[in-house]
């Protein structure tokens, strides 16, 4: 057996463990289903009128280690299903009798005990396929983590139940350091800083998966952007503007509509009943810039880039934070070159995600090749399609890329790659794309004059370097933990009075914070600071400031003053600098 | 009687003459109706089969002149209702029986005739109310200018009859200097140079009112946005961002949906039916990123910018280049101030449309200043709008504006400055706008604690400097006839090599242009610059730069390279500049 299926085969024990002890706790309580899951086991149950809320857990999971300590093995045994309806409804079981009901007439159906090692009794017997491990014994290290409502069987008419999760590994080591993972997490968590740091809101009078960016956030969002797309600008790319919706047609002819119509936001005139889209994507409409006039081979590559607003109607449910969104602004690309200049084009892609990534602090990246598989959704010649992949697959070699393929994944006009990038607590996260596209520039008509004076037909290859922007923040909120690199902090500094007979000396300090201007990694970054002189005592005014990470905090008081210099105090340590010096300091400061 | 009445009947007499002469022509014509308009007067008739085109103006228009050089008096009668539609029948006027069935059936209906000096004969007689002038030798100088199609009564379910349009004036050096200028507005016309200079696009596949933005017309979009936003970073404003979309519930809090509710694009979700609003103005938006924390009186004034694409639904007819559109991008801002600030802001806001139009060439400003009416479409209390309008007028003097007063014309929420910037050909247009707002915060439940720890409502100051910049770029384009100022061209410089053997001296050309930063009147606004070394004669490099209006065309050849210098092609001149001196002459040039 895998070691994997074994602690699934742990979790899953552990899932009727949990049932176990809360049916000795609540003998009243309706049993839903209870599944092993990726970090532990789940149980879905009806208290009925019994609330049960994270502070039962202890108890809950007391009795769970008796259970354990006491020792049972667990036996597999058979039932008709009329035996298994009169076990239901003997026990009172609404939810599993619901469940057995809907199994086939002949079905005999199975059921896992567990027995007592010294009583033999059974002491709790559920349906259930299994598998699961033979003996308490083999039961590693778990915990009881949260409580959470959850409708039966996922159904928002059904009622609603309680879901009480737990997480369970082999060693007490990983659970540790998995819990302890989680509570970083949690520190993180972009929701939770988002709020604190105010870079963005949300407004129920303009709905759910609609962040509004505050001053901060607008800075923030702003300078990836701009720093992404200097990248490209570097490597020729232009920017283009293309509005936010579009005649359908634009869809029905790219293909995406007939793959995707039914997600589109659907934008009605009421002056004359036209019908627009929201655009989901912007590769059609670059495709129109493209064929606004003639191009000849001089023309090519032609590269167009564009951060831009595109809407996806995902469901409420799946909306939070920054993560999911309906507004995601894509820091988008399309190049349009000629089938000799894929490899090139490529390359400098892969640079630009490379150069990005790592001054991110993100420099372990994976990358996920997707062909096509058999199935019919895909558009376009098998030919290209072979080609294509090639393509893309010498690419990841010869950019030395760390790689692996996976088919049925591409995207319906051709195959890309994704990058995956390491945050700085081990997650992982799906960044940047390049997708290699022959379907879109055949179906739009795209053409170029090629040297002998004939008609030929582009390639397409779409790249975005950030993805979303809004994802890409509550990524780099998470791996930063918020504590921004200088370059990118909305209030890369604030200065902080002891008490106002410094205020002289203090605009001597912002005259030369004035000249600041960093050049790194986006050029003409002039610096954000601002002055706290309130009347409040310094501590407070030290603890708001670090309350919002500000990344460089200048402390000035009457010592300061005379010796003309200034107490610098960083996230990690605190250093004098001379007035003299600060330009020069600032500057080396990541 | 007024020089302009005068004018105006002069103008509809010779509509009379028009449908005279076009009688004479095409004897079975209908006649719909025929009125002075702003620069002359048109008739709108019903040719049958015959197709009229403009080279049939001549024809009609000599044959014009023919009957006011014989001459005819104007004269006025009465006829009952049933002699008129006599007259009709028997005339085969099936327009003009139209018109006079609509008339009340006691009505005596006035009617002019046309009679001949010489003959005493009627020449040509009409329905009409008039006035006229009462004999030819009042009529000036005139000349027929264009055919378009009209529908009968503008009903696009009637017949489309034939416009034919012309000019008059009462002398003739008005005329020409009329047409004159016309002439150079066609010139000007940024269809033309949009399309000319490469600047932006439209597609059947994206829709009417959609433009995309090219690489260039994108750099100039992003340019002036730029500039306009740079001016009030500087007064204290925040940069936010907002999504495009919003449920309507923001609308029927801030009052927009009552007023036009039924004018907005709606958005539809396919996945759950939930139904969004695009966007067409960002103020309920800003309110809301006001609302997402506390704020005290240290906080005010709170000042949000953002330069945002809102969406309108204007009638496809109305849709032409850059001047309406469906996307309108505007550069919007936000005050949320207290009254006691809103001078100050106001004023701020002044100076910035000040210095906009000044460095735009557009410095003859006036200013309309929107007060409400007494109708019932004004929301608010009236004493905050009487306080209001006092503030604005207020303003207007002290900021020494050149103003007029307009009742009626204020938002539904409160009174505002409109500024009209004349152009280069002595048009008006209307750009800038400052509008004073008590209902929104009020609406929004806006508010902030003052010193006494109390809760204030703040005043918001809605303002933008450009307006749209689609709009802006229309009259922009039109204003500069595509000779854009250095510092916003798209491709500011283009280097044209005589022949091949200068290319090393074009590199050492090159690193100087790579080196040339502007810095006015938008910071760091790096040299965009390109090299023309094809194979092509310079005759024709030459013609294709001028055919693009790049604003500096340096020349290199062997001369050039010989003596260290270039030579440098403005629009008005040409000169010799020696290359150590170029980075210094580039950044003079305005």
């Amino acid at each position: 057996m895998e070691k994997s299926e074994e602690i699934m085969n742990m979790r899953h024990t552990l899932s009727h463990v949990l049932a176990a002890a809360v049916l000795e706790l609540y003998p009243t309580t309706k049993l839903g289903i209870g599944p092993a899951i990726d970090d532990g086991f789940y149980y879905d149950m009806d208290f009925g009128d019994e609330k049960i809320t994270e502070k039962d857990l202890d108890r809950i999971e007391k009795k769970m280690r008796g259970i354990i300590k006491r020792g049972f093995k667990m036996e597999m045994s058979k039932k008709s299903r009329e035996e298994a309806l009169n076990w239901a409804i003997e026990r009172k079981q609404d939810l599993k009798k619901e469940l057995i009901e809907e199994l086939p007439m002949k079905e005999t159906i199975s059921f896992y005990s567990m027995i007592d090692n010294n009583s033999e009794k059974v002491i709790f017997e559920d349906l259930c396929k299994g598998p699961h491990v033979e003996s308490a014994k083999q039961i590693g290290a778990f915990k009881l983590t949260k409580v959470a409502g959850a409708y039966w069987r996922g159904d928002e008419k059904r009622q609603m139940l309680t879901r009480v999760y737990g997480v369970a590994f082999a060693e007490q080591s990983e659970l540790d350091e998995y819990l302890k993972r989680q509570e970083e997490a949690k520190a993180r968590d972009h929701r939770k800083l988002g709020k604190e740091l105010d870079l963005y809101t949300f407004s129920d009078l303009v709905g759910a998966g609609l962040p509004m960016f505050t001053p901060r956030g607008t800075l923030m969002r702003d300078l990836l952007a701009d720093y992404s797309l200097s990248l490209r600008k570097r490597a020729g790319f232009d920017r283009v503007w293309t509005p936010h919706i579009t005649k359908l047609d634009l869809y029905k002819t790219s293909g995406h509509f007939a793959k995707f119509g039914d997600e589109l936001f659907i934008v009605h005139s009421q002056v004359n009943g036209e019908e627009f889209a929201l655009k989901p994507m912007n590769c059609p409409h670059h495709t129109q810039i493209f064929a606004s006039k003639p191009r000849t081979y001089r023309d090519m590559p032609v590269r167009y880039m564009e951060p831009t607003t595109d809407y996806r109607d995902e469901k409420t449910g799946e909306l939070g934070g920054l993560s999911r969104v309906r507004s995601l602004t894509q820091d988008d690309s399309h190049v349009f070159c000629r089938t000799s200049q894929i490899k090139e084009e490529i390359k400098n892609l892969v640079a630009i995600v490379q150069e990005f990534y790592t001054s991110m602090g993100m420099m372990k990246l994976r990358a996920r090749l997707s062909y096509r598989s058999d199935e019919d959704k895909y558009l376009g010649d098998k030919k290209l399609w072979d080609m294509a992949q090639k393509e893309i697959r010498q690419a990841a070699i010869d950019n030395k890329l760390d790689f692996f393929e996976m088919e049925g994944e591409a995207a319906f006009y051709g195959p890309k790659i994704d990058f995956m990038a390491e945050d700085a607590i081990g997650r992982e996260h799906q960044v940047a794309t390049i997708q290699l596209d022959f379907v879109q520039p055949e179906r739009f008509g795209l053409e170029f004059t090629n040297e002998k004076g004939e008609k030929e037909r582009p390639v397409m290859i779409h790249h975005a370097t950030l993805g979303s922007i809004e994802r890409f923040m509550s990524v780099f909120i998470e791996h930063t933990a918020g504590w921004f690199p200088l370059w990118v902090a909305p209030e890369q500094i604030r200065v902080l009075t002891v008490n106002n007979k410094v205020d002289k000396y203090v605009k001597r300090i912002s005259e030369e914070l004035n000249e600041v201007v960093l050049e790194e990694p986006i050029k003409n970054n002039e610096l954000r600071y601002t002055i706290d002189d309130s009347d409040d005592s310094l501590g407070k005014k030290i603890r708001r400031a670090v309350a919002m990470k500000i990344p460089v905090v200048l402390i000035v008081g009457e010592k300061d003053m005379a010796s003309e210099s200034v107490s610098v105090r960083l996230r990690d340590k605190e250093e004098t600098i001379k007035l003299k010096d600060l330009k020069k300091y600032l500057k080396k400061i990541k």
